[in-house]
């Protein structure tokens, strides 16, 4: 089996827009909304994993959601998925999003410029890497004995990895709601048609997921 | 978590057919037609089990299909999916209809009256138990340590445990092309909406993808 990079849930506005440009400490997605209106077709799967009540719904999305591990061994991610700061480490204090339990369970890659010590949290192992894409996911796919490397976002780092021909697949989530302004993946899903195929896949819950694998 | 009991690919006809009357050893599903003409949506994709060459459709159709194994740690079936036989075993030669290596990698239960021996071919152990359907899911809960049980067919043996009320969620893939006779899972997919919600999903290759989890 070939080792594929695929991106998975990632989550856009009807207008293609993933996050704000101001992120904070208080604002991970920068956004003038609550993010959460466009992950709520997630959060009501039964498989979500910040899940804590019994209960979700298992159609459709929950088959999307519960794919998030299958098969992956490794994440990428950009800085800024990872964190608020910019610029050089001026602690090592800063350990994510996502508390004491990160829901990833494999190694992940941080793409920086900025060099950092690798640490562990329960299952998740964080790397800081820099160079060039293909450099990251060849360390990646090594760090996956095998299996698939999910890449993870944000937007930008999606965007590079798109540009240098490196994904194989990508799930992106069509929230029903128009943001204006932001950082956008694309202008419209048609621009990645001449690479990709695609299944274009409205679901009950108003998002539209959108399939694409290599041609 | 639950453990649950899942119905995965089950593939029908618009009219509701899932196999013929007549099982043999060379037409394991007893149907008039080519029984390929109902799962050819799986077989186009790239996780269909016994795909021999690379490439594959990654789409809709490869979620359901790449979620056959995802988190399911037993199967129960029928004899009628085990094997063309009736009546008492008159020999153990024949070993299920799956080669040396069948696609399921896990403890099967093979639901019959006939007791025999039980025997594991590669990473597959059959055994063979009778009983009520809540007597035989106990046992493959238990051998399925802590995930979920596949419920694989046929189709008498499926609408026996939605009788027993013992299915939690159900996929059941229904092909664009009419049957006439044979063994039914349903009139209508309505008759299980008092006790399931569904989602019903088209799918670009033609098939109509129905997901029910229980209310």
């Amino acid at each position: 089996m070939p080792q594929l990079l695929r991106v998975q849930n990632f989550n856009i506005s009807s207008d293609g827009i993933a996050a704000g440009e101001d992120q904070t400490l208080e604002n991970p997605f920068g956004l003038a909304i609550d993010p959460g209106v466009l992950f709520s077709w997630a959060g009501a799967t039964a498989s979500w994993p910040n899940r804590t009540d019994p209960g979700g719904s298992r159609g459709l999305d929950d088959y999307l959601t519960r794919d998030f591990r299958n098969n992956i061994g490794a994440e990428i991610m950009g800085r800024n998925k990872f964190g608020p700061q910019r610029g050089p480490w001026e602690s090592e204090e800063w350990k994510g999003w996502w508390g004491e339990e990160p829901p990833f369970r494999t190694p992940v890659f941080v793409w920086t410029h900025h060099p950092r010590p690798s640490f562990t949290l329960s299952d998740t192992t964080f790397h800081f890497v820099g160079g060039e894409p293909a450099e990251v996911l060849a360390r990646a796919k090594e760090a996956a004995d095998g299996k698939d490397v999910r890449l993870g976002g944000g937007v930008r780092t999606i965007r590079e990895f798109l540009d240098a021909d490196l994904v194989d697949t990508l799930h992106v989530a069509v929230s029903p709601v128009k943001l204006g302004t932001g950082l956008k993946l694309w202008e419209s899903p048609e621009e990645l048609s001449d690479r990709f195929h695609v299944d274009v896949v409205p679901s009950p819950s108003g998002v539209t997921h959108h399939l694409f694998w290599r041609k």
